[in-house]
């Protein structure tokens, strides 16, 4: 994540917002992925290459990276939210562009319009390579829809 | 799987090839997702909700849905092909209808048309709810391509 | 259109109001479509092949494919909506499944879910040959937005 | 157009190619749309706002942007293939932003993967209006296949 500290960084409400609703998705603890920046409109989350992830191939599955891609987005348009506001995914469309290899993939969500009701982001996640090398595995676009935070 | 009985099984052969190819995917086995159906162009997945697949409200997560719903059709597809012949995941869309809730998650994968080199499948995933109510969670298409299967 | 006799017919008042938006359509009368089927949550477009609606291999472009396709979604799901309200079609993902050929284009587009904001819809495209045959050349799932009518 | 001046051209028998090909597409000529701008791996197609395009609210309708959109990334994959290669839309997926305004829409169609089978494209599609100003309209996602060329 060299290029991180360029990022324009979310408020810190924001991002403990972001990190609290993360940390209360199980399957994202389960698969191994955490949240590598939270910035005004984009989201990364970074998921190591583990056998607990792997499609036939060993290569990591189209779900785990389609899982980390959709919370990517789905924190990036978040992040735009007021704090009494939740999101929902109405629909996504992923290409799986190469293989993904690598020791870990990286997700970025971001966010392409925000509305009132709907928000669109696109999202792309790279492998990650040992030696720095970073290759585009899969790439998409993903509807979003704003919703009441339930008053707990 | 009360209506398994009289769906059309794939051949002794086809069934093993699919659950072998099945069992060697990490992400199956990790998110506890078990095939309950094997036809010809048709593949059941079914997946028990746990707190290790939700989201951050307590349904199951998009991304686990989606690895379902990717692996079934994948697998349809699958089920049409010779022994030499592999598949992999060109593109999906989903559309998450409703809140995933319920026991387990069934996702029903099926063949929509089967070319030379790609196939297009569509599936659907349901919610199943221990009273037996059933009720869409989410619908989607995906495009798969034929690969020559690596000799090994 | 054989079929149709036994299709269930919507409400003369709901029949009327698809039919005024389309002929409000100016690109369904410039491509030479018509609505050939108002049923509730169902509705079907039909388009004749024309030099004017090809692609560079004198197949019937994927552009007016889509065009019957959304339309046909579109109109399906206002079917279901009273008449304070309109449709808007958010996104949607089409497959070209075989060369659209035959003497005219059938579009079926059939409401999957009707929400309170949002409907998804799933469509399909035939090409209908003069003797009969009836080919899938399409495949697709549709979001759509219920709007408010602006009062005129 | 007017950042088309700094746009790399694809060579004049690439550019040849293309026009020729679109030239073929009736549809194009039909919608009244034309080819802007030809580089390798972009293509720019633009579509005079008229009556014969709109939808029932007066904007030009999603199946017209779809056309043009799904044309400039063809074309856009094409321009990266030999002259004995053609390319044929697998599918796509497309979010219709906001309301298709302006005096013309201007399609950008570019490539992202340009695989040995199989290429995938995005496009978005700009309202373009008189005094300038140039708004997001659409936005999507395409998967192409390349064919060989039937000799004539």
């Amino acid at each position: 994540m060299e290029d991180q500290a360029q990022l324009e960084q979310a408020s810190p409400s924001v991002q403990k917002r972001i990190q609290d609703s993360f940390d209360r998705q199980g399957l994202m603890g389960h698969l191994g992925a955490r949240l590598a920046h939270i910035g005004p409109g984009r989201v990364h989350i970074v998921l190591p290459a583990r056998p607990e992830v792997t499609q036939q191939h060993g290569y990591v599955h189209a779900g785990a990276t389609s899982a980390i891609a959709d919370s990517a987005g789905g924190y990036a348009a978040l992040t735009l939210f007021d704090e009494d506001s939740d999101v929902v995914t109405v629909e996504y469309k992923i290409n799986l562009i190469a293989p993904a290899t690598g020791d870990h993939l990286q997700a970025v969500g971001t966010v392409l319009k925000s509305g009132r009701t709907l928000t669109v982001c696109q999202f792309e996640v790279y492998g990650v390579h040992g030696d720095g090398v970073r290759k585009l595995v899969a790439n998409g676009q993903q509807t979003l829809i704003r919703m009441n935070r339930p008053t707990e």
